[in-house]
């Protein structure tokens, strides 16, 4: 399962970073989701294999600017382009008010439906999606926000080794094809269903991505059993407390010692403010932000950056692949 | 008086055009008008010295997507670098509507207010901003379109040689304070007033850009003095025909025949379709329009590119300057 960002500055974008949009791929596939879409993510999916045409779903965290302000675009080049197969669109109300508002006032016609779902109705009952099973959580960020839970659908079957000896069945071609599904006659006759001998092989793989958020304990326990989590460390805590403590956003700080708590292997950062830049001379670095949240984490740390491409293993592992 | 083109692509972006804007700076002065504001202008705006906290208006040809839907994240990021200088938009009446409808639903809240007018009202008054004259055209385009001039406000004084002259002022310093506007007593004890002797030293440079529009001669009398027509040329005829009649879009040769009609000394095409494209193999090169276009037209074309800026010099003469 691919994570690639699209987008990791917070509010503005700079010229390294957009604003918010990351994609996410399920492995072996072409059809992706996208999380977020602030302006200029359809010029970002332009330097990526991705197409429009086989985006699947659009999960809008929440309806500030930097976060929705690329769906419009999106949605009449996609149109554009021919596409016709509907597209899901989750997020709080707020996010099909401004799209509905943006198609009445300037004439935009797609030629496909969009499937509004309310993200509120996926805090307590999960939507399957055709790779994923996607749950929401709600976060504090002033106005409606959510994260998202992305759970993988498809485990490969494993074959239950102990059962299958226990009944005596001979080892050969005939075990394969159980772990296949199919059902077969065996050499004493008896009819074996594949259904009755499939164990999933592994644990299925899970992927949180939050939007803004000022309380990551809010995540405590929707991160329970997640192998990454994705979420904002905007500020150090020496620029947070400068701003003042109602700003709606996280540090580095915070963020990451709610992901050292829940007990995460793998804490990705994003929605840096545009103050954190790399160049020499520069008032703050990115490298800030990257200090202070290892003070924190013990696990595998990461700054997301645009256009990086991030593989969540079989096994559970995640490394940078670009 | 520079134009600064920073999209020229029609309807959707391509790795080479972003959708519609460009940027009219006038002569020596930091302030500047943009006039539309497809997606991205933000990004764009980043490749160049303009600053958002020096624009001094907008100008929207049409609520079409690639044409507006860079607005509100503009908006959004000057307010969020400490913009308070009200900021005039100009355009038809859904502009307004389109803005009023995105704030109201993603709560964006700016830091300095937008004074609208409407562009209905510029056809037959003329707008004075600081530097230039806004008069607005009609076009044809299905949707409210508009064509926006701008004829320069502050024209360099020269002075009435013969009139000081015929009344005996001897030549001198005083001619020069006379030419800056100031009231001097000459050797003969007369009063003279600067306004008296001062005379425009040349004609008022004035441009045309004109939105999305099928019917070209609709700007016959619009156009009539002006030095610059930017006009779009989305099509070439041989595309336009296959397309239909009723795309809402003029040709190459359109706009070009009638640009030699009105007896324009510069043409500037724009909004090109992105299936012209200058790459090896494309089904259709930009170099199509031009040539199309060339054999309509004998004075000076020039085929918009991003990025690109063009000086209307003090001779009205129209040259690329990067």
């Amino acid at each position: 399962m691919q994570l690639r960002f699209l987008g990791t500055s917070a509010g503005v974008p700079t010229r390294a970073r957009n604003v918010s949009a990351v994609a996410l791929t399920p492995e072996g596939q072409r059809r992706w989701m996208l999380i977020d879409c602030g302006e200029g993510t359809q010029h970002q999916l332009m330097l990526t294999p991705l197409s429009a045409a086989r985006l699947e779903a659009v999960l809008v965290t929440h309806v500030h600017g930097d976060h929705c302000y690329g769906l419009p675009g999106l949605l009449a080049s996609a149109s554009m382009a021919g596409r016709r197969a509907a597209l899901t669109v989750i997020g709080p109300k707020a996010v099909r008010d401004y799209l509905e508002a943006v198609r009445a006032t300037t004439g935009l016609s797609l030629g496909f439906e969009l499937n509004h779902v309310d993200a509120a109705t996926l805090v307590d009952a999960a939507l399957a999606l055709p790779d994923v099973i996607v749950r929401a959580a709600r976060l504090s960020h002033g106005v409606e926000c959510y994260a998202y839970s992305f759970e993988e659908r498809h485990v490969e079957a494993g074959l239950n080794v102990g059962k299958l000896r226990a009944e005596g069945v001979t080892p050969g071609p005939l075990w394969g094809r159980l772990q296949r599904g199919e059902t077969v006659i065996d050499e004493q006759g008896r009819e074996l269903h594949g259904v009755d001998y499939r164990l999933p092989s592994r644990a299925a793989r899970r992927l949180v991505v939050a939007g803004d958020n000022d309380t990551p304990d809010l995540l405590a326990e929707f991160c329970e059993g997640a192998d990454v989590l994705v979420h904002e460390a905007t500020y150090t805590e020496a620029v947070i407390e400068q701003l003042g403590t109602d700003n709606g956003h996280s540090s580095a700080a915070r963020t990451a010692a709610f992901a050292e708590r829940a007990g995460l292997e793998h804490l990705v950062l994003t929605h840096f403010s545009p103050r954190y830049v790399d160049h020499p001379g520069a008032a703050h670095s990115i490298r800030e932000i990257e200090a202070e949240a290892r003070q924190h984490f013990g696990g595998t740390l990461m700054l997301a950056k645009d256009l990086a491409v991030l593989d969540l293993s079989r096994d559970h592992v995640l490394h940078q692949c670009e």
